[in-house]
């Protein structure tokens, strides 16, 4: 019996926002597994930020996606068949298979989840990237200290809501920046925060100053622009910006301007400093044991947020985080049950 | 006999580029001493790109000189009379004296300079704050190693032109960005630059590319504008941006945009920090220590550019800072002798 797999591809870089004609959805014959291969059943893929800019051909932290191969994605699953000692089959595992049903690769790879400390989803969230970049970004870019006031922007995605809870968890005062009521309530109600600065119906610059008068110790940005700029306004003497990201401007289609207000770094003595949190792989147990230790507690909760819409419904998915309509982590429903 | 100071003082705040509405030349009357005080004749006062900031009615790490006051300007003089132990006519000295031929002043506030180390001009420049701030910008703040890349601007101002100096005398490679071949020249045949850029006649980004094919290890910035960002795009993995000085922008009626290229700072682990040299007073004695011993030797080299015209020639030596005119430390020479 032939099996076959159906992916998505890169058939257009796009130019701004992706669309219809930047993605080809296609099937592929899976070949039978060669020696020391492992045939994984994709569960969930994560939808990230950062796949905007794997889209650019430019030289950044890691080689572009090239047209006609299939979309990076990290995913969770199942191996369904194995020619290795090294995994067997039925183990739930991670890795960067693709936005795909069926993704045959080396184990070397892949990583094993323990899904009785938390399921799928949440392996591609808390206890995934979007974790291990709120953790190392936080306590080991920003330096986190307790007593320190903490800002955080994309404060109802993935790595924001992490942030903010992990901040809380070291004895910081946090405010989130998000966009709409329903999102700043759950980040204050549901998740501690101190305080929410709904950056839709709100002046961020005037939020921050009266929510911080003494000024902000860290600012970790995940969306640049002017909210990156409003945060600089009101930094603290000696205060960290932890340039994460910048989905504000992730489609615009030329480079957009810098934070106008960055000459703040010199008046409050304040450094910007960017980071890639795969710099960080031989800590990630370190986080993940942390993180863990606190989902256990309750002192974090992790919420996913899951498209649905298979294999196919990838753009849309993608869609939905450029228009922020996800609260917590998002990931795409591949398969609705183990394979 | 009534003695009587000529001084500069602020008239209307300028917007964009102080011009001849800006200032106002005074007159006034000196009180006789009063106990503890001590009267110093001014022989030439420093001229700074930090002067612009002051004039503008914003918070920032120093108060805005108010209009109606003497502007602010660090200067060298001679004690002309005391009524104070603490310090005795003749004595050479430095301190915070504005733009004035005889200030009335407080010992506390003024510092003896040794003049058999260097003149006056000198204590204003690689002695002074300039030279502080290359020091303390270039090893605390970018973390100097031998065989680091330094790429400054204003090469061949007063910060700049010590920057490279010091750099050099610790191992780094040294590339110098300024306006012009004769100041390109300078760095290079003079003090020993490895090589310069001429941002009126070349493209600073591509020249950067050329002549630091690994990346820039450190960015000294006095400039800002699109110098910083032609920087951005050519650090190496781990780089630290120094936020000294935005000359270019300092006469922008508007804020100008920022960095465009900031996001750099992600792809290459790097990191911009802003200081303020005041904050490294309890350690100028180590700084200047190291700097008189290297003048010794003949590492460094100081040059001053002396402007001339006495306290009324204030508005055009200034002029001359933002047209770059100046090679090396500009000063303004009130007096033509000691006092």
């Amino acid at each position: 019996m032939t099996r076959t797999s159906q992916e998505v591809r890169l058939l257009n870089r796009p130019i701004g926002r992706p669309d219809s004609s930047t993605w080809e959805i296609t099937e592929s014959a899976i070949p039978p597994l060669g020696d020391g291969q492992v045939l994984i059943g994709v569960q969930h893929v994560s939808i990230d930020p950062a796949m905007r800019g794997w889209l650019n051909d430019v030289r950044s932290y890691v080689p572009p996606v090239q047209v006609g191969e299939v979309m990076r994605a990290q995913g969770v699953g199942t191996v369904l068949e194995s020619r290795t000692d090294d995994l067997g089959v039925g183990e739930s595992v991670t890795g960067m298979f693709g936005v795909t049903d069926l993704a045959v690769t080396d184990p070397s790879t892949v990583t094993r989840i323990d899904t009785s400390i938390a399921d799928g989803p949440t392996w591609l969230g808390a206890l995934g990237m979007p974790g291990m970049t709120a953790y190392f970004g936080l306590l080991d870019v920003g330096r986190l200290t307790p007593g320190d006031t903490v800002v955080v922007s994309a404060a109802a995605g993935a790595v924001g809501s992490m942030v903010g809870q992990i901040a809380k968890a070291h004895g910081a005062r946090t405010i989130g920046i998000a966009g709409g009521p329903e999102k700043c309530a759950w980040l204050v109600d549901e998740l501690g925060f101190d305080a929410a600065v709904d950056y839709k119906n709100e002046r961020v610059l005037a939020s921050l100053r009266k929510l911080a008068p003494e000024g902000v110790d860290i600012y970790f940005d995940n969306v640049g622009g002017e909210t990156l700029d409003a945060a600089l306004a009101n930094l603290r003497r000696g205060a960290r910006v932890v340039v994460c990201g910048a989905i504000s401007t992730y489609n615009e289609t030329s480079l957009p301007p810098g934070p106008s207000r960055y000459m703040s770094l010199l008046v409050f003595r304040a450094s910007m400093t960017g980071f890639v949190v795969f710099d960080y792989e031989d800590r990630y147990d370190e986080a993940q044991r942390a993180i863990a230790t606190w989902l256990e507690e309750g002192a974090v909760s992790a919420r996913t947020h899951v498209a649905e819409g298979g294999v196919a419904g990838f753009p849309q998915a993608l869609d939905m985080l450029f228009d922020g309509r996800n609260t917590g982590k998002l990931v795409l429903e591949i398969a609705r049950r183990p394979y």
